[in-house]
């Protein structure tokens, strides 16, 4: 075994010895940990930033981007963000060792759901440093124990906000091995870590395509995915045209760079020259470029509104940013077979005053969500109720869709008796 | 591409589109289906020898032992088990579009998780060929197109029942490409198979662990693992013992050939000496090798029983067979760390009259299933009242335990709205 390895192996075993711990903290103690943590973080704000800084240093010499830089840096909204995280979830009920369902047999066994932590969850995730508070928090607080791997241009920062994490546990007795980082730049380790499918439960890769797919090609551990959003908004004929056209307005432009804004909107032939013109305008006058089909020009001409041609390529295509492709469709079956056909099972809506077609796109659209009558900005853990989420699950697997607290724990069967056997 | 790659990617692609119309099928349909099934395979019995004969004499060819030439056989007894699981599985109530929880936010959305198919599962299996029937019909119930790849020494049988499914299929005009078997003997073709990440949803082996190992290391699709059941029972100072000599003779001998099996005893040390010369008596009456510690040998020393000394290597093994390893612990908390260290997570039992204890071991046994004062034997979606089952997964994810017709769908957010959007 290289070095690297080796001491991958010895944090992945010290992570599975501490996960035996952490599923017998108690709600208390873990709230204690997560408010104490919110604590330590403003109080060594001005020692974090330094750590941020030495980052920020190394990125710029890198030549990082602005984007990237902005991404990087601890700014007061970042730190407030982590805290106000870290109090919200100790808010949140404690799903562990929650019975969600239980039944008896008719030879008196009670048979019960329990839910248990999954065990050992690895983070791998780019460059936010606010994510090492962020997933550290809800894994802990549904009794795992966390392997953390960010991303090496944030290396100072993770490791002294992991640092601050870990101390916190200290300070209530709790094991800090619950909480590791992997303190290494060397890609190796990595490599290593998705070996490991004796130590580690579950991989959540969270990050862009590429990352996610390095994981999913070398990973002998099963991984949750996190990949694009490619949402549609679908305005049958029977749509109310002026809630369609605050929906479809809402659903591209108030946050474009987002995993469930709409990429692509499809529209009735049967309504196509009463809502696109109007629609496409204001889109227009937003920013949005617009790349539509031969029908939707038609139906936008004369408008004064700047169409372009839309290609194979733009349907497959999650722009996060002010770009829309637009269709016109003959019917709901062939609105339902466009977003089978290019999207990503992700989010999707559809604008309709009939409950047949609702009925038939809530059943027949394969995505994690699907909505009626609301904007795709919804599909998110707070939107939905949930709380905190660690992400928007792509997989149909454990989590599909916005993924809170209770995706992070799985469930074993417990059962009672009193002395059956099996004859 | 390779022909094999071709030919196995063209019958994905043909599967992806099945489970399109699969998830469509209303319930009646779906039923009458399995029902026809059941119906023909009674009808068609001669032909159906026949293709079995092939294998059976390619088997002997190929020197296969009489237990794998038995575990290939269509005798009576395999074709009633086969037609008696398609009448249950279609008298199963039907899991897809079931809706298992629905709330309303504040703003007025209305948020539901709808049970869904999966979408395209894959078996591949080794060499019973009612496995082929069982799965499908399973699969199927639950909406999912299937793509059944079994053992090459059950290939003529294998692809008789998959002809005799996708009749029935047809005679309900339902499409029968819901149900395909990979027709080649060609091992290229598993390899090919599991790459096809965006056209299959997820994998299930079910055979030995060399099978399962291989589909881990190859697949970028997500497995469902059925691995070893290393079982435990522990005998506490609390039990009752004579509820405890039954269950442990419940759980090693009543079928000692399944994973939910005993392989290792563990009792107190409190009362080795007075629980363990009768049940290991009664053990070695009934034909169990027994391996044991030493402790366990000086409490049961001067009793006439064969006793062999007991290896590390005999704590993480599945016996499967009438051999039993056993020691006596000082406490609790070394039964829970024998268990957790050398078990398997799969089923393990507690016998004690002590609340304590109880709740500790059902917390802290890491274990799919964990059993207080009931034989391990209880762990099975039968018993459990689950219906049928694919299996018992030792994954944590998505399934954990016995996974029945509720495992092989997942959920979707549906929501409704009155035109929100978010500010």
């Amino acid at each position: 075994m290289t070095d690297v390895r080796e001491s991958v192996h010895h944090l992945a075993a010290h992570a599975r010895a501490a996960s035996r711990l952490g599923r017998r903290l108690s709600t208390t103690q873990k709230n204690d940990v997560l408010l104490t943590c919110a604590r330590l973080i403003e109080e060594r704000l001005p020692d974090l930033r330094k750590e941020n800084a030495l980052d920020l240093e190394a990125g710029r010499g890198h030549g990082l981007s602005s984007a990237m830089l902005d991404r990087l840096t601890l700014s007061d909204k970042t730190v407030r963000a982590m805290t106000e995280g870290l109090r919200e979830v100790a808010a949140l009920p404690d799903p562990v060792y929650e019975i969600t369902h239980a039944w008896r047999r008719p030879n008196g066994l009670e048979i019960a759901r329990m839910q248990v932590p999954l065990g050992v969850i690895a983070i791998i995730y780019e460059s936010r440093p606010n994510v090492t508070i962020d997933a550290a928090a809800l894994c802990f607080k549904a009794g795992n124990a966390t392997i953390l791997r960010g991303g090496s241009e944030a290396f100072y920062s993770n490791r002294a906000l992991t640092q601050v994490f870990r101390e916190a546990c200290s300070l209530h007795s709790v094991e800090p091995d619950v909480v590791q980082s992997l303190e290494t730049t060397d890609r190796e380790a990595v490599g290593a870590l998705l070996k490991l499918d004796s130590l580690i439960d579950v991989v959540i890769p969270r990050g862009g395509r590429s990352l996610i797919e390095r994981v999913v090609e070398e990973s002998r551990i099963p991984v949750i995915k996190h990949y694009d959003g490619i949402c549609h908004v679908y305005v049958d004929r029977d749509a109310d045209l002026d809630m369609a056209d605050e929906i479809v307005f809402n659903a591209k432009v108030q946050r474009p760079g987002v995993c469930n804004a709409m990429e692509t909107l499809l529209v009735h032939e049967a309504v196509a020259d009463s809502f696109l013109p109007g629609a496409l305008k204001r889109l227009a006058a937003a920013g949005v470029e617009l790349r539509v089909d031969e029908r939707t020009r038609r139906a936008a001409q004369g408008q004064g509104i700047e169409l372009k041609p839309v290609t194979e390529e733009d349907w497959r295509t999650e722009y996060l940013e002010l770009i829309l492709s637009v269709a016109v469709v003959p019917d709901l079956e062939a609105a339902i077979d466009h977003i089978e056909t290019y999207g990503s099972h992700h989010t999707d809506t559809i604008v309709t005053r009939s409950w047949e077609a609702a009925r038939r796109f809530q059943m027949e659209v394969d995505s994690s969500t699907v909505l009626v009558n609301a904007s795709t900005r919804f599909s998110d853990g707070q939107q939905f109720g949930l709380g905190a989420e660690i992400g928007i699950s792509t997989d149909k697997l454990h989590a599909r869709g916005p993924m809170g607290l209770t995706d992070l724990v799985c469930k074993k069967f417990v059962v009672s008796g009193n002395g059956q056997i099996r004859t």
